[in-house]
């Protein structure tokens, strides 16, 4: 591989996130530009919530930056940031990617939602017709969920520690799917009768951390998926594994939307996948 | 040369300039970083004056990112934005450098006029009792006529279009060498009796500037320095080259710099040059 050299002329693009080192989309970016030949470079931003509106202000007036990717926990508030938002981003209510245009506003759009599709139907999952459990009501949640229903899920419970969250994301999904498909689900633990339970909280990403609900076994056929990257398998997981569920962590989701950051930002990436 | 590898975990630095396209810290630095298998990027943040303020407002909540290279024409503004200032930094009223503290404050440090007198040493100039005129009374100008009067000048002429400007850096020098070796010259391309004539303004960054000055020869004698690091051959050092003159352009003053960079970062730079 090509190294990167960076120059004053290396345009910048950045993801930003709170915590930030788990992040694995500057190495997938960054090799794109490196295969592309193209003078542009992926960081990792680490801003935290309380100073997020004026370090993104900052970013955002920076003549050389041109765009950036959004993550834990700031999906949600970046909507508000920015002048334009995609039909996905208004009705999801969250964005995870943002541009400057060429009037010089700035543009959100959402890929979390097709990003999982995408590399869970890689990865032989099946979503169409089946009954999900979802965990995490927050910015990813919700892109999720409505991808989710559009992909065709059957049913949708929503658990969330926060249950103004959880309700608010359901009654926001049962305005556009007036068949009323999701509901509010207090026990996050209950899955009976669900085919695919997906966490979308952040509840693994830290090494103390334990399941995102008091899970104690799970049926084989069940698939699960937990949207964290890092660790690679968390408590989740590794309690499905062992009573032999399909599944898969964060990674899939990222490198299927790695495609559409690419055209997002304007970057021809060729030919290849 | 190892490839740079960006990932969750990499540190961040930047230069912050309007222009920015021509600066060499970022290739300088990272070379470095690399050598050193420091997990650390330099890069170059685009950063108009009017926004200037809250760019780095918002640069400098960024977790993640620990030092800053300021350069055209943020020098002088970018010392208010610090919360403490080297004994260089104070006595010059400018700053190049500045990075965040162990307690979370900013401190700023001016390493141009140390840069450019070793860069200058190296190739053979003498500066101690010659008669110096220097154009541009600017941030770098400020460090560089400082450092010019330590290193034993005899005395110091200096213009500028912005004719307070000059005057204020004048009456600063001769507070600090009471023995007043420094004066205004209202006359730009005065040089009767000068010895090294350095430019320290921006005229001759642009394609179609020109001299900075409205001189017409030069003595072979005449020393001549251009702070200018992009073209590599102002007007005015091609105007210099063509009379013979000893001439030298602003890439030996970042090179002469980058030990001080390293060393205020807290970075190790090994044993080499």
């Amino acid at each position: 591989m090509d190294e990167i050299l960076i120059d004053g002329r290396t345009r910048l693009f950045g993801i930003v996130g709170d915590p930030v080192t788990q992040v694995q989309t500057p190495q997938l970016m960054n090799a794109l530009f490196q295969r592309q030949r193209i003078n542009a470079v992926l960081l990792p931003f680490h801003v935290c919530a309380t100073t997020f509106d004026r370090t993104l202000n900052g970013l955002m007036q920076m003549e050389n930056l041109d765009g950036l990717v959004i993550t834990v926990p700031h999906k949600v508030r970046a909507r508000s940031l920015v002048a334009g938002l995609s039909a996905t981003a208004q009705r999801v209510g969250a964005i995870n990617v943002m541009r400057r245009q060429g009037d010089g506003r700035w543009y959100g759009d959402m890929f979390d939602g097709a990003g999982l599709i995408a590399g869970l139907k890689k990865q032989g999952f099946i979503i169409a017709d089946r009954h999900v459990k979802q965990l995490g009501a927050g910015g990813s949640g919700a892109a999720v969920a409505f991808a989710l229903l559009e992909e065709g899920a059957a049913t949708l419970a929503i658990s969330d520690p926060c249950h103004a969250s959880a309700q608010a994301l359901v009654a926001r999904i049962n305005h556009y799917y007036p068949h009323r498909p999701a509901r509010l689900c207090s026990d996050s633990a209950a899955i009976a009768g669900i085919d695919l339970l997906i966490n979308c909280s952040p509840v693994g990403m830290k090494p103390d951390d334990g399941l995102p609900a008091p899970f104690t076994d799970f049926a084989p056929a069940l698939q699960v998926v937990d949207i964290i990257m890092h660790p690679d398998e968390t408590p989740l997981l590794r309690l499905a594994r062992g009573f032999g569920c399909r599944t898969t962590n964060g990674k899939p989701m990222i490198e299927g939307q790695l495609q559409a950051f690419a055209a997002f930002f304007g970057i021809d990436i060729g030919e290849t996948a």
